[in-house]
């Protein structure tokens, strides 16, 4: 079959020649009809991850067909018994086990997740690592609730977008800042109520002068400007955050935390429950995760280039 | 009657003779048999906190009498209807409020609690404010679960030595940090598994080696050792925090939080309910506050004193 493997680090993935995947006990053997991009594929790339296999086929977002049925892949594998961590035998699909860019992979049964009707192959391949991030993250760890005011950081990214999706389903007003204006009348358009240019200093001001300020708040890049989210908290609030691409948090004042009892909640992934509960939800909300661009599979490594250049809106998907 | 009340910031309170407190409407008039110290009050008299107003009584801490029942008087005042967070209108008692270092006080009957028959006066009256900022921070907030392993930090403060009973009370193993291995070693006779000096820059390592890490953290200092409590933590720890003494939080590391799915709780008295939780709570697990000092009515400047040099261990009580 054909697959992209990382053969070499500093490298994009190649195209490679590989045998079937073989099949045996609860394994099953799926023939992947859509697989999806994510940050993490590029940081692979770049050895930034632990028990990287040069050899392996990357990718952790797919969805395939199983005896004529389609179904989306969960690609945390190994969440463990405990719903606040995962185990430390967890890892996500795509190096070291083989992933989803290639014609066939083979898995675990209990994975498997019959794909909603309401999307095409390609959306639902869009879901699985960003959709389960956002879901733990706004609607399991902050506890998000309708009606409740949602600032979405760095809005474009995929899991920014799902969450804002999530929030914007339940009937809460959306407010995102974002580094470009195009971005951000990309957001409104989807029905965020204003958006702010996140190098503006007087940004907090603004949002708090449009809102009053926020219940929560999701947020994948930390950093010095983790104090401009607190500024805009009221109290109660919460902000979750899955990443932290901006470094570390400085100067944090203690006292408008404790005072309106804020809480700061970090997020990864997501277990099975939390899975199967955002697969729930995508199906009751009728939710379509927002699509960038649709690439052949052979065009992969396009796709990386793309997601590197950090201009996309949404989910870069690959049709099989 | 007699009270002490703040006459001129940057002095110690002074004996007064008041009128009577008048009582009408829902109002009690009670006749406060004890009343305990908090850092609250030191911080009054620097003029540390907003609407300070000269010539109230001061003390937010204490029992008394109201028609032959001892009752413990709650010292938060209109939290709202919020369990969340307090409202706009809440402040602690004494202080603009006229509070308990006085003969009489006359206060809401909501305010009122039973005094548990396992309490003296004096002990009762060491309860109120630490006992609800602990059990809101460590109860309520953390969710601290029986057999958990807690951190509590900076031990022989009022918050950090009731927070340290109830996670004794709910079996879980307590260790403790201080600068003193005079507080150390009186924790350990109290229930305490380890202490370690903070100013050690070893001590996340030897908790660790002893423990393995913890699930809890019950912290009131923030500053830039907040980063040691990060490195101690478990998978899916809560860390719930009541003051920042220590200043600003610098150098938080977000991936050490998200991808150990850890919450960072801040935390600020109790509400209403939480204060009858935590009497109810006292009164099952026939909980005693740790004394310091039982000093006379008259003797409450001496109290102060004591209270700024930092030496003492448990609550400064007065006996009226």
């Amino acid at each position: 079959m054909k697959a992209y493997t990382l053969t070499h680090l500093h490298q994009l993935p190649e195209l490679t020649d590989l045998e079937m995947p073989t099949v045996k006990d609860d394994l099953a053997l799926i023939q992947l009809t859509a697989s999806a991009l994510n940050h993490r594929d590029i940081w692979i790339t770049k050895g930034l991850y632990p028990n990287i296999m040069l050899g392996a086929v990357m990718g952790a977002d797919g969805c395939g067909m199983l005896n004529g049925q389609e179904y989306i892949i969960n690609p945390g594998l190994a969440w463990g018994r405990n719903e606040s961590f995962q185990s430390p035998e967890f890892r996500v699909l795509g190096v070291p086990d083989d992933g989803t860019f290639a014609d066939f992979i083979s898995i675990d049964r209990t994975y498997l997740y019959p794909k909603p009707d309401h999307l095409t192959s390609v959306q639902a391949a869009a879901l699985p690592l960003a959709g389960v991030t956002a879901f733990r993250a706004i609607i399991k760890r902050a506890q998000l609730k309708t009606g409740e005011k949602v600032l979405i950081s760095g809005i474009g990214g995929g899991v920014a977008l799902m969450a804002m999706q999530y929030a914007i389903a339940l009937g809460c007003e959306v407010f995102v800042t974002s580094g470009s204006d195009l971005k951000i009348a990309e957001a409104i358009s989807l029905g965020a109520k204003a958006g702010y240019i996140y190098h503006d200093p007087d940004w907090p001001k603004k949002l708090l002068s449009d809102a009053g300020g926020v219940d929560v708040i999701i947020d994948g890049a930390c950093g010095a400007g983790f104090n401009q989210l607190v500024k805009v908290c009221l109290p109660g609030a919460r902000i979750s955050f899955y990443g932290g691409t901006a470094g570390k948090i400085e100067g944090l004042n203690p006292q408008l935390i404790f005072w309106r009892q804020i809480s700061i909640l970090g997020s990864t992934m997501g277990s099975d429950a939390d899975f199967k509960d955002m697969i729930d939800f995508v199906d009751k909300y009728r939710i379509v995760p927002v699509i960038d661009s649709i690439l052949p599979f052979e065009a992969i490594p396009d796709g990386f280039k793309k997601l590197m250049s950090g201009e996309q809106f949404g989910k870069i998907v690959f049709q099989h």
